[in-house]
C-alpha cells in the first residue's frame, strides 16, 4: 500500500524510492509524444509526476487545471527539478474536476503581468500562486517569530476591543458604527488597552487588527490592517523599547532566514542583516536628504514618502542597512500620550518610527505615566476628560514609566518579500473601495 | 549591587540568599508591632517584604495601595508563604504614589463580593486582582496551544477581513457600519475565507474577533468575542474533524495542567483529563434529557440551555468527562453550506456542537464542497447568488472534502475556570449596553 504523502519541500525527499499517494491540485500539465508531465500542488508544495500507463494517461487527456486528483506512483529521485524528487505515476484519478480558472496562476512570468485589481477580483484562484502563496508563509512566520521573541522576555498575550468609545478622536479617519441605542467606533490602535494592561502585566502583546477610514488608494495603506502591538513598563527611557524592537527585528529575520528557506528561494529574497541600527534625530533627517539629495521634505515635523526613501538609501550608504530608526518628533506631530523628551526639549517627544526600504514600519515610543500631567495633555490636545475617563484611571492607581510600539504586518510584509503593492501583502485587502471577496 | 528580579512564581527560588531589587505596586500592607509586611506586586507574581529599619518604615506609613515601590533586600526562604521565599528589605522607595482605589483587589473574599458592573466599571484595577490575572494568563496559554497543535500538523496562520459585504447575511444580528459610500458590516465568523484559504494552503487557522449583535444580555453571550478557527481539507467526514478537535482539546488540558501550575493553584481549579470523548446524536440527546432528568427541550432541533447542562450532567454520570460532542444536527437548523449526512439522512447534517460544562463552545462539521451543490443551496436558503461570487468561485475551481471548527475563546476560558459570567473571561468585555473602557 502506497502511504499518503504531503509535500512540504523539507520532508520530500524522505520519501525517495517509495510508492506514494498525493491528493492535491492540477497545477499544470503538459504532453511530450507518449509521455504526460502533471504537475500536482497540494496546500505544502508541488511535485511533477511522470505519466505513461495508457489508463492514466487517458484519465490526464480530459483533466482541467485546478481539478483535484489522486496520483499513486513510486517518488523517485530527480536532480533536475527543484523538489530533488518527481513521481513515477502508476495511476491518476479525477476526484473533483475544475472549470478551468479565469487567470493562469502556474507561470509565473505570465501570472506576474496580471493587472492588481483581476488578481484581487479572482483572489480564490490568485492565492493558488505559488509565490503569492510564499509571501502568505513568511507573513504567518512573522507573526509567529513575534509572539515567540515576546514570549521568551515573559509578555503576556492580551485581546482588546476593537469596538471602542473610548479616546476614539471621531472625525473622517475612523469607521462608525451603530451600536445599539449608541454610537461606537472601530479602533485604529490598542494604544488605551495596552497601556491600561501595563498595569496588570507589564509587559504585553497582541496581533489584532486596526481600522483607519483613510481616503487615501494608495499602494502603502490598507484600511484594516494587522497591528503586532507590544507596551512594556519599568523602562528607563525610548532607548529600552528601541533596544527591545530592534532585537525583534533581529529575531524575526534571523527566523524567516531560516525557517522559510523554500519560500526565500522561490521569490529570490534577501533576508537584511545587521548587528546595529542607525538612529537619527528627526532634525537631522530632514538636513540629511537635503544635503545629501537636494531634496526638501515637504512635511513639517515628519518625513514625506520621499524622505523616507532617501534617508533609508542613506542608512544603506553609510551604514550597510535599509533600515534606521527616526527618533525625536515634536509634540504637536504625536499623539497626547506621548512622552516629551525633557524640560528642556519640552516640543520634542521620546517617539521613533521605523523606515524600513523607504516606508515606515512601525511607531513607537515611552507615554507620559503622570495622571496629572496626562489629564493635562487630554485638554491640551482639545480632548474632553470623561471621554478618556476609563483610560485615564489606571495612571490614577499607579502606572510605571512605560512604552512601546506598533508593527504593521503588511508592511513589514511588503518591504520584506518586495513586493509592489500592500495590497499584495494582505489575503483579502481592504481598500478605498474594495470590501469584496 | 542587588539584582532587579522579577516575580514569577517558577523562577524566584533562583534567587534566594540573594541581595535582590524589586519594582511593583504595593498590593497589600499591614503593620504589627514594630514590624511591617508590605506585599508587592508585579506583574508576575508577588511577595512578601519585612521591613524593620526605621528609614523604610517611615516610607511605609505614607505608601497608599496601588502606589509604585522599589524594595531593595535580601531574598530568604518562608516556607510559610505560598510563594516559599519573602524580602527582608532593606529599603523601600516610593515611585509613583497612587489614589486610593475604589475597589479593594488584595482581599479574594471581598473581591468575589463586589458587584459585576462595579467589577468592569473599574476594569484598570479590577483586572490588577490575583485571581483575575490568572484567568487571563490562562486565557493566553489556551491561544498559545492552539495555535501550538495546530502548527504542530502543518496548519498555516491567516488573517481575513473582519470587515464583509459578502455573504453577510444582514437582519438585525449583524453589526453595520457605512464603509465610504458602501455599507458593509462585522463579519459573525470567518467561515466563508477559512474555505477559501483550504483551496490554497489545505489547512489554515485564526485567532481573531468576531462580532454578534444579539439582543441577548446573558452570562454567556458577548458582542464581541475572539474565535479561534481551524479548517482544512481531503477528509473523510467529519469525524475527522472532531478527531483532530478532541485532540486538540487533549492538548490544550494537558498545556494548561503542566504549564499554569501556579494560576491553576491561586485559582483552586481542576483541569478534565479524558482518552476519548462521548458522541450524542442530537434526537438521542432530547430523548436521553427527557427519560434521564424529565426535562422536556424547548428548542425544536436544537438544544436549549437546559438540555446542554443536562446532557453534559449525562456524560459526566455515564462517561466521566464533562464534554459531549452532540452530532447529526438538521439542515433546517444549520448554514447553507452544511454538508447533509446522505442521500438517506438527507434533512441531517455532518455538524456537530461541542459541550463543556453546560455550555456550547464550539461549532463545526464538514461542508459542502460541490459547487453546483453548494449553489442550489444559496438558493434554497433564500440568499442571492450574487452575494457569495468571490466565495463561490473557489468551488468552480476545484476545492476538496473539507470541514473545520471555530471556539469561542472566552467560553473555553468561562468553563475552564468556572467563571460564573463569560463577561469576567474578557478583558474589556462588550456586550449590549458595555463599550467602556
Amino acid at each position: 500500500m502506497p502511504s499518503k504523502i504531503t509535500l512540504l519541500p523539507q520532508s520530500l525527499h524522505e520519501h525517495i524510492g517509495k510508492p506514494v499517494l498525493i491528493h492535491g491540485w492540477v497545477h499544470s500539465y503538459r504532453k511530450m509524444g507518449g509521455i504526460a508531465f502533471l504537475v500536482v500542488r497540494d496546500g505544502f508544495g508541488t511535485v511533477q509526476a511522470v505519466v505513461e500507463s495508457a489508463e492514466a494517461l487517458a484519465v490526464c487527456e480530459s483533466l482541467t487545471r485546478e481539478s483535484l486528483v489522486t496520483v499513486a506512483g513510486l517518488l523517485v529521485e530527480q536532480q533536475n527539478v527543484m523538489q530533488g524528487a518527481e513521481i513515477q505515476a502508476h495511476s491518476v484519478e479525477c476526484v473533483v474536476a475544475a472549470e478551468p480558472p479565469p487567470i493562469e496562476i502556474d507561470r509565473q512570468k505570465t501570472f506576474d503581468k496580471i493587472d492588481l485589481d483581476v488578481v484581487l477580483k479572482n483572489r480564490s484562484v490568485s492565492l493558488r500562486n505559488l509565490n503569492t502563496r510564499a509571501v502568505f508563509r513568511i507573513q504567518a512566520m512573522i507573526g509567529k517569530l513575534f509572539r515567540e521573541f515576546l514570549e521568551s522576555l515573559d509578555f503576556t498575550e492580551m485581546h482588546t476591543p476593537k469596538i471602542v468609545k473610548m479616546g476614539a478622536e471621531g472625525g473622517s479617519e475612523v469607521f462608525k458604527l451603530k451600536y445599539f441605542e449608541d454610537v461606537a467606533y472601530l479602533t485604529q490602535s490598542p494604544q488605551l488597552y495596552k497601556q491600561i494592561m501595563v498595569g496588570v502585566f507589564e509587559k504585553v502583546y497582541e496581533v489584532g487588527h486596526v481600522y483607519r477610514a483613510e481616503e487615501h488608494n494608495t499602494a502603502r495603506h490598507l484600511n484594516e490592517y494587522v497591528s503586532l502591538d507590544a507596551e512594556f513598563g519599568f523602562i528607563e527611557s525610548e532607548q529600552d523599547i528601541i533596544s527591545l524592537h530592534q532585537d525583534l527585528l533581529k529575531y524575526i529575520f534571523r527566523g524567516v532566514r531560516e525557517r522559510c528557506k523554500p519560500e526565500l528561494e522561490m521569490l529570490k529574497l534577501e533576508v537584511p542583516q545587521f548587528t546595529e541600527l542607525p538612529q537619527i534625530q528627526l532634525e537631522d533627517a530632514i538636513s540629511i536628504v537635503k544635503d545629501e539629495f537636494n531634496y526638501t521634505c515637504t512635511k513639517v515635523g515628519d518625513l514625506d514618502p520621499e524622505a523616507e526613501r532617501l534617508i533609508c538609501k542613506y542608512a544603506e550608504q553609510k551604514y550597510g542597512v535599509e533600515i534606521v530608526y527616526i527618533t525625536k518628533y515634536p509634540v504637536k506631530k504625536r499623539p497626547f500620550y506621548t512622552m516629551p523628551v525633557s524640560d528642556k526639549e519640552s516640543h520634542l517627544t521620546r517617539s521613533f518610527d521605523v523606515l524600513f526600504r523607504g516606508l515606515e514600519i512601525t511607531t513607537g515610543g515611552q507615554r507620559i505615566h503622570s495622571y496629572e500631567q496626562l489629564k493635562e495633555n487630554v485638554v491640551k490636545f482639545g480632548y474632553k476628560e470623561e471621554d478618556f475617563e476609563g483610560y485615564l484611571d489606571c495612571f490614577k492607581f499607579g502606572m510605571p514609566p512605560h512604552g512601546g510600539f506598533g508593527m504593521g504586518l503588511e508592511r513589514l510584509t511588503k518591504q520584506l518579500c518586495l513586493l509592489s503593492n500592500i495590497r499584495l501583502a494582505s489575503l483579502f485587502p481592504r481598500d478605498r473601495t474594495r470590501i469584496i471577496p
